[in-house]
């Protein structure tokens, strides 16, 4: 589709102005975690008031134009200014209860729940009202609802690195118009969003968890998050909680379109996904791997070392970010491991963030048929994924993908380790917050939190959250003069 | 060209032979400097004896085959065996004359001159013969003569990693059979770099160094070698001498075809060849940000600043090695703007290593553009380089290979820390040998040598060095079972 010379302003706001309306409806179930709880009201009713009558607002003066096409360029404004705006509203329950006074800090907190990262900039956790560990956990919730029809409706088409190959795996998806793909796709995926939700808050429930950990955790595992209600994260629970959580964990990376055809019970489709097959290789190969050092090199039992070793593959892996062991403190080799998950990422379509793996997949198997080509030059060899032959325009679009994502990952280290820090302090920082997973290495390692960062590096590290959760070219493209032309 | 059905061997052990003969040629002139210093001769008489033997012999045995054409697939044998040929037979000397008593470590050192790369296996330096340094310094001198050769005729002509760009800059090249390319470019190109060898020699020599350093030293500067005679590299040596060595690296880093046209006076081509104002820029930018920080940070002397400053990033930026300061202990983000040269490298055409200068900016332009590309998706829009329209064939193959070169150096890296060497050391070592530099960080920082690693990890760092040095493709092409298949 072409751009058109000018950019419909108007349906820009309008869906903006419904944004902030639907947040200010999430916001408002905060009021009554807060009475729930005995805890005050305030913070809440007035972050409510602000976002709703904004919106409101907005959505009078925006809502009567009568021309509803939302093209491209109205696609990459909309997604990148709307998790700018749900973080700039979603931070004012933080201020106005003063869990998080400074500005900076609170921007930093909402946009890595948004963003689905989990990063915190919090060291004391657990001495934060009820409500307010609510809706820390909340924004991650709403984050990977916005991150699974970004994914799998707007981002492939909008022509971002590659997800239009998500296209063909979704029945019923032309690439035409965005807003007949939203409603249809979001409806479907997000009901299994909520029904796994479900599942596990209940299956925790059963557990050792209270009701309010239950859920504040099922939203932190199935946007692949990583925000806990508590200060060691989920060291503290059962096996029986971590293994339930290994698994929703472990569900949440995948890409979704999948859960759908399991539904439709089309297993054979599913175990003919490549990214699939590689995403299940990948977290046992390397949870065995790890799991055998940790009892050779760490002296733990069969069993913690294999939970500990599947539970950080898993939560890293996915992005999620949750921790049962510091496996900083872990010998070398295995630790590196770890952070070498951290440049994988989950799978394209999840609530996953990172490179991902079918972007790794196609980049292998380019650079293999390279040497092919090399030696026959002259022969036109495709590259093959799940059977079929991937458009060169697709692989251009991920290996630029790739290259940028490098670029900016030096970039980061460099920016970062010129403000002062150490080399895998900036190393973990910027991979951890672009690849939105939170915990790093160094200064970031999976005991550690955000706080010690100066504001400039706060804001440079939620500017990396926001690239990496929107697949970097929606950013990008916005900041590029060319964007603006015409 | 097509790949042949059948690979001519005859021809490929004719080349080889003849490489072998060419080398006891070089090896016969450590003969000559062992008789000078009163040395004992016999081990380079040996070398030059087992060497040239089976130089002739293989020469006889092949040298009768009538058929001159050199295709494709020969041309990539030859390429990758004749370094590994070069550097068994180089690594007699060190072990006739004991001087290097392990095979594997005498191999190490030998390729890591050949390949320029200049990392050391040996802590002591200056109580070796005076004719083991001089041929130690010599393989770095062959292999710099051999890799002018191979980036600027042969690799273009087997079509590597942009490496066809460079063609366009030579005058009188087309893109025919091997032969005819070699001599005519190689003449012009060998006269460039014996000038310039013996220009450095003469002005080291007027300074305080004696006949012997200055020749050693402008083997390795013009080859961007790094192998010094003195355990503290250049360190000891006086300022002028410092400049000296400076002048030279940065000439040793820019496209030999730019040489060449300098020669021919035509001044406004070079300052249109972008890849030298970057070359330029990054050079004078970087060396005034680390000097301002060593003057601020290390209290050192202004001119003392910049000179450690000016040597070390362009030491490090062509990968030659040489080290006059320990960057290691600089404070971070200085010792880290060196470590992020080192995935830049020298110019394309230039004896320096690394991913390159040209790539880079080719990689840039090209993310640029698909930005703009992403806005403008039926417009066809190629990338510019010295104002031309690049190929999108040549930019696919540049962005294989940044791709390539990422997951071979995080492949290393891993093996490295699985064999329990540290995050620093891992990650130096593997960078400092895949782009050819020798000094890296950690373990192998720029006081330090190679000689702690176990010998899986210096044959793995060896392979590296060549693969590095051969512009990734040659040698796996040739280990791609598609090579051989017909």
């Amino acid at each position: 589709m072409p751009f058109r010379s000018v950019i419909k302003y108007r349906v820009i706001f309008r869906v903006l102005s419904f944004l902030l309306i639907f947040e200010s409806l999430f916001l408002s179930t905060g009021i009554f975690v807060a009475w729930y709880y005995n805890e005050t009201l305030t913070p809440f009713i007035y972050s409510v008031a602000v976002t709703l009558g904004l919106g409101l607002i907005s959505w009078y003066v925006f809502g009567r134009d009568t021309k509803k096409g939302i093209g491209k360029r109205e696609g990459y404004l909309i997604v990148s200014l709307s998790w700018i705006l749900m973080s700039l509203f979603g931070a004012l329950p933080y201020l106005f209860s003063g869990a998080i006074p400074s500005f900076t800090d609170a921007f930093f907190e909402t946009i890595s729940g948004f963003t689905t990262t989990g990063a915190s900039i919090l060291s004391e956790i657990e001495i934060l009202p009820k409500s307010i560990l609510y809706w820390r956990a909340m924004t991650h919730w709403i984050g990977g609802m916005g991150i699974i029809v970004l994914t799998v409706a707007i981002l492939p088409f909008l022509g971002i690195g590659g997800m239009q190959l998500l296209v063909a795996e979704m029945p019923g998806i032309t690439p035409d118009r965005l807003h007949p793909r939203i409603t249809a796709t979001a409806k479907r995926l997000w009901g299994i969003y909520v029904i796994f939700t479900i599942a596990e808050v209940l299956l925790l429930w059963a557990g050792e968890m209270d009701f309010f950990d239950s859920v504040c955790h099922s939203f932190a595992t199935m946007a692949t998050g990583g925000f806990s209600t508590k200060n060691d994260s989920i060291s503290g629970f059962s096996a029986y909680s971590q293994y339930i959580i290994i698994v929703f964990m472990a569900l949440a990376g995948i890409n979704f379109t999948l859960h759908y055809l399991a539904l439709h019970r089309k297993f054979s489709k599913i175990w003919a996904n490549q990214e699939f097959k590689a995403y299940i290789t990948i977290i046992v190969v390397i949870s065995v791997i790890i799991g055998i050092g940790l009892i050779i090199f760490m002296h733990e039992g069969a069993e913690k070392a294999f939970r500990d070793s599947l539970f950080t593959v898993v939560s890293i892996l996915t992005t999620t970010g949750f921790v049962t062991a510091n496996y900083y403190i872990w010998p070398g080799y295995l630790w590196m491991l770890v952070f070498a998950l951290m440049f994988l990422g989950g799978s394209a379509g999840s609530t996953g963030g990172g490179i991902k793996i079918v972007r790794h997949l196609l980049l292998i198997k380019n650079s293999w048929l390279e040497l092919k080509r090399a030696i026959h030059p002259n022969a036109i060899i495709p590259v093959k994924f799940n059977g079929k032959a991937v458009s060169q325009n697709i692989i251009f679009n991920v290996m630029a993908f790739f290259i940028i994502y490098v670029l900016i990952f030096a970039s980061g280290t460099i920016a970062l380790s010129v403000m002062g820090y150490d080399f895998e302090t900036s190393i973990g920082a910027t991979i951890a917050s672009l690849g939105n997973i939170g915990p790093g290495i160094g200064g970031v390692g999976p005991v550690e939190n955000y706080g010690f960062f100066t504001p400039v590096a706060k804001w440079l590290l939620s500017f990396l959250m926001l690239l990496g959760r929107l697949e970097l070219f929606t950013i990008l493209i916005v900041l590029s003069p060319a964007f603006w032309k015409q």
